[in-house]
């Protein structure tokens, strides 16, 4: 699949452990994953010993390492449950981040081949994304496609991918009332392709199966947004989708593409969508302040750096979003805190 | 493969004749062309009787009927070459119309079962589309899909759909340099997928395999774009690139939106590249000047058709891009009689 030679010392892969026992989730991953050093982080609300088999290079933090790192210095800051993984970006110093819940196991193509999905997002990151004019035959860099007729030269160089933003077969990552409606409702479509979403356009990226340009972006993939009742499944929480949001507006001003599609990762089953209907849909509700707000909102030219933009993205989320809803302000709040944290422990 | 039930009587399929040979073409297309009323407009420069097989229901048009309806009216509009399909458009009174270029044939998906191209296009043409969130699944009204969590649920009614933009597996649809550059490269990737291209988002649209509800935006449909040396071979033409920006526009503006993607035809050869390779490559150069244009266009909020939209799209052209290239300042003169054509011709 993968055209592009990996230079294994630029990767880590970020595990957030939700849960102990990670043997089968990574035997299932060891022929990708025994390639590259690991970072896990477990979940600081988790009790117990986490079980990891042998053979992976890796660092394990904890709470107590959690603890150590950001101290008394954030309240803000919580990295319990999904948002452990942001702990892991924070300490990585690598190019590449490969991020893929432990409920996920390799998917296989339509010809039932095992997908590398650390090669593919590695090779959507480090060939050009194209944001600035729609390529109808999907990513001209991959192999056997090119550029159609009417593309203009002056853009076909392209320009550096930050996100690389990857799919899921059997269970779709759909929010908690579309999976009750359909609890029936697998995605079994592979559809063979990567595109750039363009330049302006907003997304819902999702956190499950994810690599970025640490470099570039890192960052913009920040734990801000918390729902007060949320729990540990996915489709209670929008942390990701609102993360997703704020590398989009980054990408989009500091002129960097996103790239969604291959590769697909295989989601397994957790937890009941039944019971989740009796939850408050609050990030549901939330999604329709929240995505207007990011399609209309404009930074100016001096930012220049990720941490620069999102800056201006949490006085705008202050400005705009935070009189509405408590958790807005807290999440512009935990921005602040967030790029005061990243610069601090990036530069040690 | 459509789960969509298709009124016949409500699709014309328009095909452009610039062979006289139609006979393979339209025995291959049997199964799917013999349900529907077809428009054949034979292009005036062809000389020699059209070859049709029998057990088809079709009007015929041939220079002098375009002659007879457009008569002395206008000497900007060319109806020659490809551009002929252009007047079966103007002749057309069905809500959908579906046009596929005289050299493909039916596809075969990766299972390699049959490709229904006009099944597809009526599906794609009367699905609403997304064009103001991407959805990371592409279209949510395909079988087995549905939105992503985190897509706002005020945007998941849609809008409509004005133009269904398809594919092509074996020749590509590149330009004339590329197409020489890489004359082996074919395309083989079956990307099972249909997409809303979202708004704003500007694309170069191939007219080689294309649907649209003429209802909505048929005005748009125009023969505008002619370069002075241009040929019979897509490669050497920008024509429908250039309508398809206007479509592009005039679907953002109406809040409609354009899908790309499935139905996939089979392009059989038809030319050879390295002889194209010796022509000026105007249209090549002059995409530097016609996208940028496009991009940042934006229409009065008063313009509420599509005839409105295209006049002052025509406005624009005159005044920005036509003191740089007479090749802008006749398109933007052609699409203002193009306006007046069509509301006398479909008013008749």
């Amino acid at each position: 699949m993968s055209q592009i030679s990996i230079n294994h010392d630029e990767v880590d892969i970020v595990i957030g452990a939700l849960q102990l026992d990670l043997k089968s989730f990574m035997e299932e991953w060891r022929p990708v994953f025994s390639q590259f050093h690991l970072i896990i982080v477990k979940d600081p609300d988790l009790k117990g010993e986490l079980e990891i088999p042998a053979g992976f290079n890796f660092n394990l933090y904890t709470k107590s390492d959690i603890d150590g790192v950001v101290g008394s210095s954030s309240n803000a800051i919580s990295f319990s449950g999904y948002s452990c993984r942001y702990f892991g970006y924070l300490m990585s110093r690598k190019k590449y981040i490969i991020c893929i819940d432990d409920d996920c196991i390799p998917a296989r193509d339509s010809a039932g081949n095992f997908v590398d999905a650390v090669a593919q997002h590695i090779t959507n990151l480090s060939t050009p994304a194209t944001p600035f004019f729609f390529n109808t035959l999907y990513d001209p860099f991959c192999k056997g496609a090119d550029f159609v007729r009417g593309y203009p030269f002056s853009l076909r160089s392209g320009v550096d991918c930050g996100l690389s933003c990857g799919l899921w077969l059997n269970l779709a990552d759909l929010d908690a009332p579309t999976q009750a409606l359909k609890p029936e409702l697998r995605n079994t479509r592979y559809v063979d392709a990567v595109l750039t979403v363009p330049a302006r356009t907003m997304m819902p990226v999702s956190g499950i199966n994810i690599g970025f340009n640490r470099e570039l972006v890192g960052p913009a993939l920040l734990p801000a947004f918390r729902l007060a009742k949320e729990g540990n499944l996915r489709w209670e929480t929008v942390e990701d989708i609102w993360t997703g949001m704020c590398v989009k507006v980054v990408c989009d001003q500091l002129r960097l593409g996103v790239k969604s599609g291959l590769p697909y990762v295989w989601r397994k089953e957790r937890g009941d969508a039944i019971e989740s209907l009796k939850k408050e849909w609050e990030g549901v509700k939330l999604m329709e302040d929240v995505v207007p707000f990011f399609q209309s909102l404009r930074l100016s030219t001096s930012a220049a750096t990720a941490e620069d933009c999102l800056s201006e993205i949490a006085a705008g989320v202050k400005e705009q979003l935070a009189p509405t809803n408590p958790v807005f302000a807290r999440a512009a709040e935990t921005m602040v805190e967030w790029v005061k944290l990243w610069k601090r422990v990036q530069t040690q």
